[in-house]
């Protein structure tokens, strides 16, 4: 089976740890046994996962050393993210099969621009806070300054928020298919990806935008012809009625049962929202099935015996 | 033709520039004009480039930022630098395919790992300043702390110095060859790549060091049966006894020819030694020509008009 693997930010960075190298290191072999786990099994894993924590960082980074060094624009600063995860990614998965004595499925790791529209509402109306916190006066003066969003995000400081369009196609496509043609194991669209607009003359632009990861793994999963879509998370299954006392798993339910819940309003936008949502494009967008699990039940979810099952009809 | 282009720091900044990304978007889209040129005249690139002025502010960010976020070790700034020069790279390259009408070629940007050898005497004589400059007492305190080795540079100040060992081989070279096979553009081993070295059980493991980005240009070009090897930099030739009054450009010679100007001493390592170094090794290994040229003079220096060559037997 050809599988998206879409991995949260708890794959690569535990709440409350620092970050740190080996921190992130150790994380991303954890999740990376997962991974290898299924390809034992005999699957073929396209990898992409989130940069939250990562170009959070590398936005304070470049803040702090800007008296010194200029500090770049989102996109380019998405870019170094991928980078930085896909280079763990690629040492864990290569060393993971030679322990394995797993032969073949060598990785890649591909810089991947994400097509957005740049009508989307989404720049109209920014939404993701990203980067470092600022006192009220500074964040209105670099505001004034610059043209930014910032916004005081529930009461922890001012922040920056920048638009997250809706993903439209991954320009690295083909790279990317050729690659799983002759049996590597991708990891790409790091971060939801870099977003790019296409201008009016047909050439592509970096744009200072952040695009959800799981929307963004919907448009790989699409473009490599996944069988599954397998959205990984710290929590075993989506739940209805989440925290009360009337809170259901869900374990296996149709495109259309799931639709309704949707629209019910159990998935919030902060949480489960954007997953459902993936998971139902997928499905919707011709996929057979898609899966939200954790990812330490990752092969039983793949298998059909663990996480929220969606599916076809 | 299949040639593998190795461009220099010029190539992305100027000197005297402060690298702020529309300054290194616009040096990129002059170097890549170049590079679409060898693609219109039916050539097969594979690009390599330099980091030095990228990395440098990577770890000057680090640095500054570090009482915010951890500062990652020089191997994962290594990657993040792939993934910022090539994003660019990338756009630039499918802009100009598109603005000249050239279908197919479509750019590729693999976050590349160069092997080198854990024994490798460069090791334990570091020799290649990175990063930002300290005063004495500040270096010496560092360096106590962290055993990290700390030199007098020039008189500019202190600044930490890693090693430069040599490349041996492209850890991706079977990606590379698999895209470069269905006619992508590649750009890989930025910044020499990431300096990885086998453990005795097999794995890889990332070091703190950097690999010359012409040197290991050599070994991509040889993984990737690269006809022709060309180093551009800014100096339109090679020259024999530069700057004095007996300077002599060289224009074509036989690898043996070169090879006696090597042993007198001509090229220093500071400026025209490694690349010298890596165009002899390239005809040494069975390449078939090699040409270190000016980056304005590509196509020409391609064609056999232009820059230095240097041509077996």
């Amino acid at each position: 089976m050809r599988v998206l693997v879409a991995l949260g930010g708890n794959a690569i960075l535990q709440r409350g740890q620092k970050g740190n190298a080996s921190e992130q290191r150790e994380n991303v072999q954890k999740t990376v046994t997962q991974i290898v786990r299924m390809i034992h099994a005999g699957h073929e894993v396209v990898v992409t996962h989130g940069n939250g924590p990562q170009v959070g960082a590398i936005l304070i980074q470049n803040e702090l050393g800007s008296a010194s060094v200029p500090a770049m624009p989102m996109d380019i600063c998405g870019a170094e993210s991928q980078g930085l995860i896909g280079y763990m990614f690629c040492q864990s998965i290569q060393n993971t099969l030679l322990a394995d004595g797993i032969e073949g499925h060598a990785p890649a790791c591909l810089v991947t621009r994400v097509e957005v529209d740049p009508a989307d509402p989404a720049f109209a109306h920014p939404t993701k806070p990203v980067g470092p916190f600022y006192t009220e006066e500074a964040a209105k003066k670099r505001s004034a300054e610059t043209g930014e969003t910032w916004i005081d995000d529930a009461g922890r400081g001012w922040r920056r928020v920048v638009p997250s369009p809706d993903p439209k196609t991954i320009v690295e496509a083909d790279v990317i298919n050729t690659l799983l043609e002759k049996g590597f194991t991708v990891v790409a669209s790091g971060g939801g990806g870099i977003p790019v607009i296409r201008k009016e003359d047909g050439t592509w632009e970096g744009v200072e935008a952040v695009i959800d990861k799981d929307l963004a793994g919907e448009r790989l999963a699409a473009s490599v012809k996944a069988d599954l879509l397998m959205i990984l998370t710290d929590v075993p299954r989506v739940a209805i009625n989440y925290n009360t006392p009337q809170q259901k798993w869900l374990e296996k339910l149709t495109l259309s049962e799931m639709e309704v819940l949707e629209k019910e309003g159990h998935f919030k936008a902060g949480s489960m929202g954007p997953k459902v949502k993936a998971a139902l494009r997928f499905v919707r967008n011709g996929g057979q099935r898609a899966v939200i699990a954790s990812l330490d039940e990752a092969l039983e979810a793949l298998e059909g015996t663990k996480g929220t099952q969606i599916l076809k009809g």
